[in-house]
Parts: C-alpha cells; structure tokens; sequence
C-alpha cells in the first residue's frame, strides 16, 4: 500500500531493536530503562487489576489519574489545572501526541517543527494535513536563533511541537529559547504542543520549565507526560494531556477514536505514583545522572566525541573522527553487527540539514550492562 | 477546532454513560460486562506485571500472544497462520480498525460500509481520504440484496468493512451473505476488513464464520479480534489483527504512529486465555445467551417489541408503539432520566436511512441488575 502512513519505513527504534536481538547486541538505542520500576507502583497495579474495575473506564481517564495529574501540576509547576476539564489520559504519549495533531490542525495549517524530532511527528502532521516548516538545531549545541523562527512561522501557522527536554539532543530548553517560542507562537496566535514525556528526567541542577507556565501560555499549550518515562514503565503506555477545556475538548475527540481509553489498573497505579514524595522524582533524575556520567565517561575513554546531556534517556557522540564517510547509519549497522552494541542514527530524526555524523546511545540501562558496552566498544576502538 | 476528527460529536458510548451516572440510572447503554473477568487470566496478568518484563515489548506484540493467536485461528477456524509476519497486537480493537483503514485507504478510494455501523468508522474513512459508499440493512431483518451491494462497489472500491456479529444490530452474517459479499470483493480486487470482536458471542448452535475462511478471501481480509470481548475484561484494550504479510505490513505503518506497543502482562495473560479449553468459549456464549432471553422475555413482558438477538452483548427493540414520534434520541433521553435505565439509540449507528424507532440495550450484566432494570421499565411502562 502506499496509504498515507504506510509509506513511511517501520520506525528506526523497533528496526534497531530487531537487529540488536539478531546480533546478540546490547540494546543502547531504543530508549528504556532496564529494571524492574518501582515495586509500590507495581504492586498498587497488581492490586487494582485483582480487586478493581477491568471494564471500560471514561475515555477521558479514571478520577484517580485526572485529579493526580491536576495535583502533580500544582506541585511541581504551580499550575492551577481543573482535572474534570483540562486532563485526559491516553494509551502512551504517541496517542497523545497523535490525538493533538489530528484534533488540532486543520488541512493546510503550518506546524513548525524543530529538528531533530521524533519519528512519528512528520507522519502524522502530514495525515492531518498539516505543512511542515522546520526549524534545524545544529550540533553540538542544538542552538536557534530569533531569525530561525522568522523564517519557520507565518501568518497560516497553527501550531509548534516541542519536545522538552529534546530526544535524541538531550537538550533542556533555557528560559530564553522557551521565551522566544512563547513570543513567536503569541505573535501568530498560534498553539503549542509540548512534548515534555521526560519532565522528570533532567541533571545537574536544572529544571525542566514547561512552556505552559509562562506568560500569556497557559491557554496556548498542551502538556503532554508519560508514566512510562516518569515511573520508569515505558511497557505500560499510559500517558497524558493537559490543557485549556477548548484545547482539549477538540483532541478528545480523536482520541475516542484512536484507543477510546486506557486499562484502568494501570491507571490508578500511576495515580498513585504521581503522589510519591519529593525524593522519588528526585531519585530518578539523579540515578540516571548517574548512568549518564558512566556512558559518557566510557564513550570518551574508547574515542567518541560525547555531545553534552542535559536531560533525557540519551547522550550522543560525534562519530566523525571514526571514518564510516560520516554516515552515521553505515556506523550504526557496523556497531551492532560487529561491536555487538546497538545505537541510533540522528539522521533519523531529521528530514534535511541532518548533521553527519552524530549518533544515539540510551543509558537508562544497569551499571553492568553500561560496562559491558563499554568494554565491546574497547575491543573495537 | 474544526480539525478533521474534531467536528465529530463525543461518542453516543460515553455520553449515555456519562447520563447514565449523572441520573443514577442502570447503564444497558455501553457494551460491557460487569463481572470480574476470568479468575485465571486476572491472575496471570497480575503475575506477569509483578515478575516479568514492563518495558516496550514488539511493537508487532509479544510472541506469546501472537503464537496464540496462530493457535487459535487453527483451532477454531481451521486457519494456516504464521505468527511473525501474519499476527499483530493493538491496543484495543478501536485501534486496530483505525491503524487497518489509514494503513490501507488512499486518498479518494472507496469504502463500502454497512450501516447500522460503529460509530468510528466513518470518521476514520474520512480521515484516511476515503469516499464513503453505504449500504443500509434495515430493521427488523437488517437483510440486504446484491442489488444494494451492486450500487456500492464501484471500480473504485478498496475495501469493504463488515462487523460480525453486528452491532448494534446482533445479526450475524450467514454463509450466503458472506459468500456474496465475497464475490463483490473479489470481483473489484478489493479487501476486507473483518471487524470480528464477537466472533465467540454467537447464539442457539450459530457458528460465526470468518469471511476470511471463503475461498479465494484468505489474503483479501484483516481480521480484527478483541480480548476485551473474549475475556470480559473491555477496560484492558487489547485487540489484534491477522492478514497475510502484505496487508499487514502498511497496517503496522500506521500502528507505529498510534501506540506503537501494548502492555506486555496483558498480552501475556490474553495469551494464556486464548489457549483456554474449549468449555470456556462455549460457556462465555452460553452464559451471555441465557441473559439474553432473560433481558428480551423482561423487556417484551412490559411491552417492547423485541428484536431478535443472534449474537453479541446486545439486543435491539423497536419504541414505536411508545409514542415519541419514533425517535429514538428522545425516548434514550426520556428513558435515562424517568425510568432511570440507559440505552443506545440506534440512529446514531447510521448517516442516512436510519430506522426511526429502534433502541439497543445491553444484556452483558448480573441478573440482579437486569432484573432491576426490568422493573425500572415496569414502573413506567
Ligand atoms: C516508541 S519506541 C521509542 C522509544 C523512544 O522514545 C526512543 O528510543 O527515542
Ligand atoms: C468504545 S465504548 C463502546 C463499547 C461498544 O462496543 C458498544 O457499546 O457498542
């Protein structure tokens, strides 16, 4: 078929996967973490798929999740968001990221998109009608200017996606930049949609701002989280919107469409993690700081040129220096075939101005595994 | 937002429930059983939550389950299936139809639908640029004539959908209808999307027969299951699809960009179900027969003119001798409020030629509550 979506290739995380399981590889490209969650979450799922409801549950979400995901709001970004009207659960963040594009844009409405971005951002733009205008963040630093924005927004602008903090760029937006988005998307009386699955997950004393809690952007965005980065279940696929009632009145309706709702055990269970003490959130971040700094310092000990991580499941390198033309896909099917460690090609999150020569490494995985990696590296370099 | 998805109203399913609560009422409106669910496959699920894998499993669906789905089609169906390139998971059924039609539908091809017909169908056509072409089967029969099939296939035909057992209409096709079908398909080179979710709730010594077991129709048909339907458990949301590699391989495109995976315990434990013995899908239909009569004999004792029920959660009525001037959005919205029972009007299963004055109710609940719901409709009857 070449129907609207089905003419784009299978997406370059399951591709990556398969061949890291036909080589016997260490998964460091598709990003999950490898251990077990946490077990209060997991034992509030079991419980409530032992005891609890297991029908349909309202496609807008259980209670329980909505008024958790108001509560997390309030807490972590002072924002004052009523969980009847401005919440809505979906299967995952690709349902919600999906849900808002198809609910959102109209035919021939621009999007402004910034790259790199996820995979199945252009797909779905498209199926929607939408014209994409880019937006090309340049490594090292994945820095735009007032004028890139010129160039990418116009009076037919409907929207901007961001992702925030950036995969695979491992960019944390500053102030400035969320600043300057904010006055570009007001200007043009446009929408936000604010892919912000790793919120919880930035190092070094940052944090994570969500475009929503700036001025005038409260009613022009929709958040979209993910329990499976924030608890650490990217299995589960539930994830999350919140917005102004008007922004996601409009979005409900494609997603009751898509999946209709979400298995209500998994939701109460992130429910209930959402309302886990300060030290969870904080505990997450670091652990993964932590794995962080061990890929990094290994990446750099065998040769590559590591890219700062601010935030994220990923560090990238600059592969340049090892020949393969720069082709980062040629050197990522050489490493899982042959160093038998597995990683992404940035190429594939971008349509044009692709940098060479960058690629993907996921370091949410145990120490032992970050090592092993690391000593197959060795044995290559 | 007037976005393609967005002009649609909120599903007939959730707002009668929503009604439903907010009056206090007995909900026969949205299909769900109110039992716990198969002990045995709860409890696999909840061992597999708590001992194995919570990350993304295949966005194809683990292997246990698409093994079992293969086992199955053989089983019950006499069907040669390969599970690696012939089997997917979805996370519900609602997703598998969606990721079928925008896999499949080109912009422009034609899409017979048979009305009365799920009410995400049609949005979902549209959405993928289909033309819809109807063919409307009409109550108390819900027959049609190869006439009516004559009008709607055209040389642009790409795929017919069919839902059987039907909802809300509780027909299910028999062998000459399928085979005429099958013969307009074929005839137009076209496909089959076989929206099956009923396929084991079939009643008085029925067989469902999938259209995908005619000759000639094995590699022309997508056949959509659900193990909400199959297992009682409607709130766990996974679904699937079997078709030969090439149908399969755009629908799995579009997939991708919907929920990419589903979570893995659920799989695993509808894995385990599917494998279950013989007696446990005859006593799911035989149970859900017996609330059948036991429903419909209530529901004519106080005067509905009672349709016949050949298969899935619901029976239909006609309200006409009720006065409400046939309509039967009224007489859902009266029901609601005064005798304190929901149910579905079937207009809002049609775009055209809807029967005036035909309502569904669902009989999928304890017997104390049908029971209650009878002499709801006593009091006011
Ligand atoms: C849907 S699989 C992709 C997981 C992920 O977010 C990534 O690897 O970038
Ligand atoms: C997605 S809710 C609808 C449930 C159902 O199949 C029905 O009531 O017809």
């Amino acid at each position: 078929g070449n129907a609207l979506l089905s003419s784009y290739g299978t997406t370059i995380f399951e591709v990556m996967s398969r061949l890291s399981e036909e080589h016997g590889a260490i998964n460091l490209g598709q990003g999950f973490p490898d251990d077990r969650g946490p077990a209060d979450v997991l034992q509030t799922a079991a419980d409530a798929l032992l005891q609890g409801w297991n029908q349909y549950p309202s496609m807008m979400g259980t209670p329980d999740l909505r008024q958790a995901l108001a509560a997390h709001a309030r807490r972590f970004y002072g924002l004052d968001v009523d969980w009847k009207t401005e919440t809505m659960v979906t299967s995952g963040a690709t349902e919600a990221l999906t849900a808002c594009l198809l609910g959102l844009i109209n035919p021939g409405d621009e999007v402004v998109l910034f790259q790199p971005m996820y995979d199945s951002y252009l797909p779905i733009v498209r199926l929607a009608g939408g014209v994409p205008r880019f937006v090309s963040l340049k490594a090292p630093d994945w820095s735009f200017s007032r004028a890139d924005l010129e160039a990418a927004f116009s009076p037919r602008t409907k929207l901007v996606l961001i992702n925030d903090p950036l995969n695979p760029a491992a960019k944390v937006f500053d102030r400035a930049e969320l600043e300057l988005i904010a006055e570009f998307v007001q200007r043009h009386d446009a929408l936000a949609v604010c892919d912000e699955v790793y919120e919880h997950i930035v190092f070094d004393g940052r944090r994570h701002i969500p475009l929503m809690t700036l001025p005038g952007m409260r009613d022009r965005c929709l958040k979209i989280g993910s329990a499976g980065k924030t608890f650490s279940l990217t299995g589960w696929k539930v994830g999350y919107v919140t917005a102004a009632p008007h922004l996601l009145q409009p979005v409900a309706k494609a997603h009751q469409f898509l999946t209709f709702t979400t298995p209500p055990n998994l939701q109460t269970a992130v429910a209930y993690g959402l309302g886990k003490e300060e030290g969870y959130f904080t505990g997450l971040a670091a652990g993964l700081q932590a794995k962080r700094d061990r890929l990094a310092a290994g990446l750099a000990s065998v040769g590559f040129d590591v890219l700062p991580s601010a935030g994220t499941y990923f560090v990238a390198a600059d592969i340049g220096r090892f020949g393969f033309d720069g082709d980062d896909q040629a050197f990522c099917r050489w490493l899982v075939a042959e160093a038998k460690v597995a990683a992404i090609p940035v190429s594939a999150f971008f349509v044009e101005n692709a940098p060479a020569s960058v690629v993907r490494f996921c370091f949410s995985k145990r120490d032992e595994v970050l090592d092993e990696a690391i000593a197959r590296l060795r044995n290559r370099f």
